[in-house]
Formats: structure tokens, C-alpha cells, sequence
């Protein structure tokens, strides 16, 4: 009787032992505490990259089922592989660079989500997934307390080392200007050749029209813009782009 | 004695009951078996990424250590979803463009990677992680048995449907022309206005310094180019660009 009980349990034993064994079952299993690759996640990966590709155009906010997934992109550590590689290519590419040796060599820099973070305010207002509120996004602004991204550190330092002028290109108003160079230095940056902000005429203006004219009239006192860096393709395209442009990512918002 | 067996049996059981039910190990155990996010993940992710964005510049094969990565990408349905993401953003632009009604609304398309699918290829080939064979590429081509992307079929048929002029734009030879017709059309693609092939001429051009010529030829004759669709940057960039560009994803080779 009792060793009846004994090969009965030990049949469950080998049971289990078989389930937890056996790669199917197992993965099986595993995809039941947690799936990997749920159709939201998968549809807001092709969201992600196509946003990042330019192909979705103008969008107002992170679509609201992925708001988890910019969250969980944005804190779980890929979200800094992917901006650092970026950051990564540019440096290589810079080192490629003959410069001219006359400080006429220039990179280009936008700032929001490229030299400075805002992701600390954006935490606090869905990760993209909330409209844009112009009144609070200036009230974080002018706290100046926006850390400064590793990656871009990395990148600006670089190139201030290989000895290219440093042009910084932002659409934040001229009204901004003291706070924003505060805010900069607080977070690491030094030595920037210019500080361009929007100025009356400049009002209305779309980003990448803005920033376009900027780099023809830097163009015109005869820099050479060898590097663009921005999370906005209207941070790079238009006219007078740079020899290399590289769009870090942001999967938070979208300037036209 | 048998009770005794059979309680420590029965410990046993409890212990391995409680390690399957227990989320943290049983996670743990699980990663054990199929590593969700190992670092090589992690950097072919950021990889594919600055490919996408062509933040990457110019690169020869696939990373090594990235092709289980492609293979995966490519296989396991995220490439399909991704690509499919990208058809329905062209297909939405497309209805918001307002035609003239004159045959002179014209949609680019370029051909390998775009139109036809040459994976079964890339799948015997390393998916790009092995050096680019010309002749082994071209005996495929010849072939002419390559299927069309289900998404770019269901963009070209919306977009015969709007109304617009479709022009074939490719980096494939002259001599190639008729095995491209055929292929084409049991892919199931009809009624394009022209194919560009290389000629003469075009031979050792850049790609983008020769699509953006045909681009400009197509434009004097007088038509509006509101689309493009192309798997390179090569296809989309440098002048008589489109009004808006669809990058579909490649993750299996690069064009300069």
C-alpha cells in the first residue's frame, strides 16, 4: 500500500520533472507568466520605428495603448543602447573628418530630448501619450534642471576634443536664452560657439524651415557643417543640412 | 519508514510546486531557457535601429553576432508587421493627396526589397552577414521567381486605384529588363507607366546620384512626384526627392 502511494507520487514526480524538462512545454510555460511579444507590443515596436524612420509623418501623441510600451522602452534600458549608439556612430564618423584647422569646422546640436532631457517632465505627463501643454512644458524649461543626456556628454566632448566649433540650434525662444545656457553648464556642456534661439522673426515659423535658414546663414560666413545631431527630423532636413545627419531617438513627441 | 519516504517525496513536491508557481523564479528559470533580452539582443535592436535611420552610414554584411538576430527579425513576424505599418502610412498620405487628374501624379518605386522580396535568397546566404556575391546574386535574379511583399502589393493596387502614375525606379541592369517585367507580373504588378533600368550610362554611379537623375527627368517631363518607396536611403535621398518618402525596412543589406 504504501509503496503503491510512493510510485504514485514518484509518477508525479516524473511528471512534472518531464513538463519542466521538455523545451516545449516549458516555453510553453514561460510564455504564459509573461509574453514576450504581445500584438500591442509588437504593434508599437513598428509604431516606434517608423516614427523613427520618418514614415508615420506628423503625430499629435504617443498612440494610448503604448504608452506602457514607451514607458517600459524608455526605462528598461534600451532606449539608452539605442541613443548611445547612435552616439557611437557620430564619434566614428567625426574622427573621419580632416578638419581645416581655420575653427570653421562646425557640428550642429538641437537641445531638447539631444543635449537636454526632459524626461523627468514627460514621466509626469504619460510618457507623449497627453497632449502637448505648451504653459507647463515652459514652466519645467525655465526651472533649467534638465539633465543632460551620457550619450550626447560623450558625443559634444569629442568633438570639442577633435576641435569642431560647436553650434547649438534650438527652438526654444530667445526668451530663454539665460536659463538655457544655465541649464547647460549645470549639465555638463562648455565652450559652444553660438547659442541660436527663435527670435520675433522667426515666430510661427515651421522647425524645419527655422532651423534651415540658421545653418544657410552659418553656411554663408563659411562654416563647414560637417555634423548635424537631433531627435527631430526637422532638426535635420530641409536646405543647408549637414554632410552627416544623426537622429537620435525619441519616441516622446514629433515637431513638424 | 514508507511514511517517511513519502513525506520527504512529498517535500519534494511542494518544492518544485512552489519554484513553478513562485513568478520570480519561475521567471528566472524561464530566462534560463530563452533569454528575452540578452545584451547581444540589446545591441542588434540598436543596431537595426541606426541602420533604419541610416544613422549607421555605410556597412558591408549584417554584425556577426546579429544574424540569429535578422533571422529572428525576419522570420518570427515583426519585419512583416513593420513593413505592413510603413504600406498603411503610404496608403494613408496617399488619399490625402489631391490629383490632377492629368496622369501626371507619379509614385516611385524602387524594386529589390521593395516591390519583389529577395529573402529565400538572403535566407541560403547568411541573411547578409556573408560578403555581397554579385554572381551568386545576379543567377538568382535571372531566376526571376522572386515574390512581391504582401504590403507593397496592397499600397501599389491602393495606389493604381487612386489614380496615380506608377514609375519603377531600380538599381538593376538593362539586360535585366525582360526577367524583371516577368518576374514582376506573376508577382502579381500591372500597369506601371515605366521601368528605369541602369543603362550605359549609369554604370558606377552612385545609387542616389542616379536615382535622383531619373527623378529629375521624370520631373522636366512634367510630373509631380507625390510618393517614393524604397529599402535605402540611396532610393529616397538626394535631389527631385518626393514629397514624402516611405523607407521600408531592410535589415539584410545596405546601398550607398
Amino acid at each position: 500500500m504504501a509503496f503503491s502511494r510512493s510510485s504514485s507520487i514518484l509518477f508525479f514526480i516524473f511528471s512534472l520533472l518531464s513538463i519542466l524538462i521538455n523545451p516545449t512545454i516549458s516555453s510553453r510555460a514561460s510564455s504564459f507568466i509573461k509574453l514576450p511579444h504581445s500584438s500591442v507590443t509588437s504593434y508599437c515596436e513598428s509604431w516606434r520605428l517608423a516614427s523613427e524612420t520618418n514614415n508615420a509623418g506628423t503625430w499629435k501623441v504617443v498612440p494610448f495603448r503604448c504608452k506602457n510600451y514607451v514607458k517600459n522602452y524608455i526605462n528598461g534600458g534600451q532606449f539608452d543602447e539605442d541613443y548611445n549608439l547612435v552616439a557611437s556612430y557620430a564619434i566614428a564618423y567625426a574622427k573621419t573628418v580632416k578638419l581645416g584647422g581655420n575653427g570653421k569646422d562646425a557640428w550642429v546640436f538641437d537641445i531638447d530630448e539631444t543635449l537636454l532631457s526632459n524626461i523627468e517632465y514627460y514621466k509626469a505627463h504619460g510618457y507623449g501619450s497627453e497632449p502637448y501643454d505648451n504653459t507647463k512644458f515652459n514652466e519645467w524649461v525655465v526651472q533649467g534642471k534638465a539633465p543632460g543626456f551620457g550619450a550626447s556628454l560623450r558625443l559634444y566632448k569629442a568633438l570639442k576634443k577633435l576641435g569642431f566649433t560647436i553650434i547649438l540650434l534650438t527652438g526654444r525662444d530667445e526668451s530663454q536664452r539665460s536659463i538655457t545656457e544655465k541649464n547647460l553648464r549645470d549639465a555638463g556642456y562648455f565652450g559652444w560657439n553660438r547659442l541660436l534661439l527663435r527670435g520675433h522673426e522667426d515666430q510661427g515659423k515651421a522647425a524645419a524651415q527655422y532651423k534651415s535658414e540658421q545653418r544657410s546663414k552659418v553656411a554663408e560666413e563659411g562654416f563647414k557643417i560637417h555634423g548635424n545631431t537631433g531627435d527631430q527630423w526637422s532638426d535635420l532636413q530641409g536646405f543647408a543640412v549637414a554632410a552627416r545627419s544623426f537622429k537620435v531617438p525619441n519616441p516622446m513627441y514629433y515637431i513638424a
